[in-house]
């Protein structure tokens, strides 16, 4: 099994399945090409919440603003994950969470590009098919695939938290409007809710969005597992005027 | 075969495509997920539309305002075709238009979801995908479905004829602009179109878009059987001033 | 295999799949249904550039905006491939671009349609899987396919060159902001790039976007080998106020 993920949109993504499909006859699953046009970060977040839930496949992932310069083209080995992409940042978090236990191994690929602009085409496609034909292993062999010993890295900002309060950051906004931060889910479960506020806003705590009235916003844990921040069928980013960098402080003691 | 439908746009398909995937190798076809988000109305009417151009298949069906509430989860089985989503009425208009001569039995799905948001992975594509594998007979005998006497339904109005004139509303408008109404396209066939009225403006009526010049109004019967207001290379919707929702009045008979 | 491309966007694309699905086993593609509606010479220049990256497959081109009026419904036969869609100039550019030193052959497909505003459905999809399950020769022998002569052809501008300058057109603008003129590539080769101007406005000549800092406007050579005006980490049609069919003027011979 083979994955597509870009920042592609349309048409470039079917240039990428033809050339796939002139290499092999495994099942191509696009995972998304809409993803923010030449935003590894929101990508990486993303896909790191959504990869762990497919079966071992090989992952093609481009979101690749330095397309044509000398940044490596990569293979990344994550346990029965394959992900190849450009060395941007974006490979990393999926990797470390797809390996469960299993070592990370990172290859620089070998390549001869026929354009400067569209390597998804002329070398992440075609690479990607080949490793899930041949194997990583005859790839390695063949001397294509070259050991990196640091591939490019991307880290998620921590929350900062005191005794009453966390602090955080909004990662990315949904296409509902939902406010994905990353402040883990289960920090909610010690608030006293009667009390809880998103940036100085009163706010309730819900399960589920539906339990708010409609156009009420309300703070919920999301699908990904993080503190999201909702409007019961309306958008959340508006509400809260909240977007992807921005800070979030939600408090609880109000003493 | 597995069909995918939800308001989901990106990236949360993916996680249902993956969650899928780890239960069989049947083949995934997405329908849509640009439905207009938590618009039950509107996926049904197009769903009844499009589902019945199928092949037998298990049909995952996910526009979901009520997620995480104690609204069923629900399976349909309508003749050869499956149905699996919440109950809120989407899916009993979907059912009626494929179950043929065959009966219609709806069973709820006893389920025990990791997240209160994200049904469509946590239930909806887990519980289409085991359907396919195993049968619906395997399922039920498990224990899982439960059966339910009464599904949550969902009618599309009908419209009102007199003599000269028919009374209707805009089902939905496609993504061209064309407005879909509710009214037959057989009424059409008895008409004076030398004075037909569309909310009191004098419009052809014709076979095909092209058959009015560019810019045009027109009305014609669309590829759903029911009658369209269109504008040939342009958009209905702006030159009627119409929406979801909105009254139509045909009228042929001047006197 | 089975490729299919349109102006649909959604929901119209799923019709086509089930109908297909109920005559083939075949893989299904999509390459696109963001085509531009009703432009058939945008969607003829990007399938020119993506199709001869696929293996031998029947494409299903579906951008009609004379649906159900007497334009031929066509099966063009390009060497390994086999285009299907309606005679309006989309096809022509196609076939050519992959026939490579095989001759052409085009036939009108002798149909009966159920509506008379969705050929996509009832005429174009369930012919492109038939050819697929039956072979072309069988449909021609039934008397479905009859040849034609004179398929409508669809030529792109040529540029005009002179010693120091070349004058193009703008082909498309892609999702990126990117502006693709019919300027070859390769005209860029000879040029005094110290002095090149873009409508009388200095521009660095570049391999890639990341040349020059974000945010700056400069020329390239595009994935499809024509000269391209875009802008990196940004819009290229906003920053040279370029829209398709708009002029281009390079010059680079400041004498």
């Amino acid at each position: 099994m083979l994955t597509l993920s870009s920042d592609f949109g349309w048409p470039y993504p079917a240039a990428m399945r033809g050339v796939m499909l002139q290499e092999t006859d495994a099942r191509l699953v696009d995972i998304s090409h809409e993803f923010p046009r030449q935003d590894v970060r929101t990508a990486a977040f993303w896909l790191r919440e959504i990869v762990p839930w497919f079966p071992p496949a090989v992952h093609c992932v481009v979101v690749d603003p330095g397309v044509g310069t000398d940044r490596d083209a990569l293979v990344v080995e994550a346990g029965d994950h394959i992900l190849v992409g450009p060395d941007n940042g974006v490979l990393c978090p999926v990797a470390r969470a797809v390996a469960g236990d299993a070592e990370i191994a990172s290859y620089a690929i070998e390549y001869d590009a026929a354009s400067t602009t569209f390597h998804g085409r002329d070398v992440f496609a075609p690479m990607a098919a080949r490793i899930h034909e041949r194997g990583i292993e005859t790839m390695r062999a063949s001397g294509v695939l070259q050991p990196v010993s640091a591939a490019v890295d991307l880290e998620f900002p921590e929350p900062s938290r005191t005794d009453g309060s966390v602090q955080g950051t909004v990662l990315v906004v949904d296409g509902f409007g939902n406010v994905v931060t990353n402040i883990p889910g289960d920090t909610l479960e010690v608030i006293d809710d009667e009390h809880l506020t998103v940036n100085g806003v009163r706010t309730p705590l819900e399960a589920t969005y539906a339990a708010v009235d409609p156009g009420t916003a309300l703070v919920t844990v999301g699908s990904h597992g993080n503190v999201e921040l909702a409007v019961n069928r309306g958008r959340g980013d508006d509400a809260f005027d909240l977007a992807a960098g921005d800070d979030v402080t939600l408090r609880w003691d109000s003493h």
